[in-house]
């Protein structure tokens, strides 16, 4: 089968398709979205080498029978269901978990893919196959909602206008706070005006006054500024993974009372009821679609600065 | 008076009393405790310039009739009680707030200092002079019990067996959870022999398995371990100051889910409670006490490393 693999170098090649191990379903894929960690990936983060890809649609193909013929999603977590962490409700954080398409598992870009049907989610028919391809990217919004509570009164500040920005944006202003985004250029103004959400320039921030502040950047500069704009005993949503070890300054955490918080992947279930609400705009943050066989096109332009999703068409 | 001032030069020095401003006490300063702040103060932390001192237990010789001869403490952020964050009931984050001895506000190594009654706690007879003077750094720890639930059921660890740390460890000791502090050197093992506390080795650090970390180092390296330490989803709580602007593993924040949280003043009432009921055993802790006359010995005395609290006799 053909399968975007990256090992040192991303490319296009013909690999065997999966035998199914106990308890997996084989997909074949429909949609695929590439994400930021995707191109990290081709950067060497994780030191990551097999076929790409965590952000998918598919149809199940060979498995169990009441999973055949299915529109599935897949959570990205394959957890071992024994470790403390499993048994604590937390498989995301399972002690041996592999991540499909980021470490020890084969990643979606490719036309089959072997996955746990217990990481398997059913696509409504309500939900097409260009809104069921952000359920992953969407779920992780969603666990700002988990790990924080974030009330309507609140004053709320997403940093950054990316594809996980606008997301969390979108999610957030569904709790009915007062939701601002910063940018950094233009690009996403269009869309901030048609969601109705209030942009801030990097450069005028209202200081010490959020109550929640959530940093998509994964920069230095971005930790530094969500610093800057909350208030003292708010809570610091931290949304993505930080190049480097970056300089952070912690006496100000500890001056200020503030929460930081790490936040990952979150629930499949929750992303799809959304979706199907139709509560979120997956429209308007498609930049561009490639068939899979133009993939390193489609990463070309993913590398783009302010290009938001670009999907693959199996 | 005499009074210990820092404006580039730690020195003792005559300057005028006080004169009492609406709503202040006038206290006469029975003792003081050296801070690890005192000591960054005077290599230029905050700028500071004025009298040094925030631990103090005093008796009020000036100011309304109800206060008059009493033993008190102060709490030492002086809030404008008209901010927000006041108005939420967090005077010790004024947006405007002084802070005895460290911002904006005469310290408590003087003969006399003047503070607004609103500060002071009377201190009750069953708690002497040498207890008293705990209550500031003791309610500093009991506001780790504030900002976070520990469970009878977690594993707490601490870092960093100085003042602060001995005095947190036994803090979380009183939740019932199993409570271990780590340690660099050996002379805090004779006291957490003394309250059953294991020590354990920096070097040699159970991976990812505590529930709750309590980083009191106020370095970079302490921050790393904490994050060592920590279990996912795990708390991390950061209790001390940090020099410089410390790399730190936010990435690592983001994919265990860590959950940093910043704490500072805590509560003086409970502190006080705690010291009464004779649950914190501060004895153990006063490394030597000085005649006021001999504060600039007892500076170089705290300055050793090692050394637990210094007090200063008036």
């Amino acid at each position: 089968m053909r399968a975007l693999v990256f090992d040192g170098e991303l490319r296009l090649t013909d690999i065997p398709t999966p035998v199914l191990q106990q308890g997996q379903a084989l997909l074949k894929m429909r949609r695929g979205g590439i994400c930021n960690t995707d191109l990290e990936l081709t950067r060497g983060y994780m030191g990551f080498s097999g076929v790409l890809g965590h952000e998918f649609v598919a149809e199940v193909v060979e498995g169990p029978s009441e999973w055949l013929g299915q529109r599935v999603v897949g959570e990205i977590n394959i957890a071992d269901g024994d470790c403390d962490m499993c048994r604590l409700g937390v498989p995301s954080q399972c002690r041996h978990r592999a991540t499909v398409g980021i470490n020890g598992h084969q990643g979606a870009f490719a036309e089959y893919m072997a996955l746990t049907t217990r990481n398997l989610y059913a696509v409504p028919d309500e939900v097409s196959d260009d809104q069921a391809v952000f359920v992953e990217p969407l779920a992780a919004a969603l666990q700002i909602l988990e790990a924080v509570h974030v009330s309507p009164r609140d004053r709320v500040v997403v940093i950054g206008a990316g594809k996980l920005g606008l997301l969390s944006a979108q999610v957030l202003r569904l709790t009915g706070a007062e939701v601002q985004v910063v940018v950094r250029s233009d690009h996403a103004l269009p869309l901030l005006n048609k969601w109705r959400l209030p942009a801030l320039r990097a450069d005028d921030l209202p200081v010490n006054q959020a109550d929640v502040v959530v940093d998509c950047t994964g920069n230095a500069a971005g930790f530094a500024a969500a610093l800057d704009l909350v208030k003292p005993r708010g809570t610091l949503v931290l949304k993505s993974t930080y190049a480097d070890l970056p300089q952070a300054n912690l006496t100000r955490v500890v001056v200020d009372e503030v929460r930081v918080i790490g936040s990952r992947c979150g629930p499949f279930a929750a992303a799809l009821s959304l979706l199907r609400q139709g509560l979120i705009d997956t429209q308007a943050m498609i930049a561009m679609r490639y068939p899979f066989e133009q993939a390193l096109s489609a990463f070309d332009r993913a590398f783009q600065p302010g290009t938001l999703k670009v999907l693959l068409d199996f």
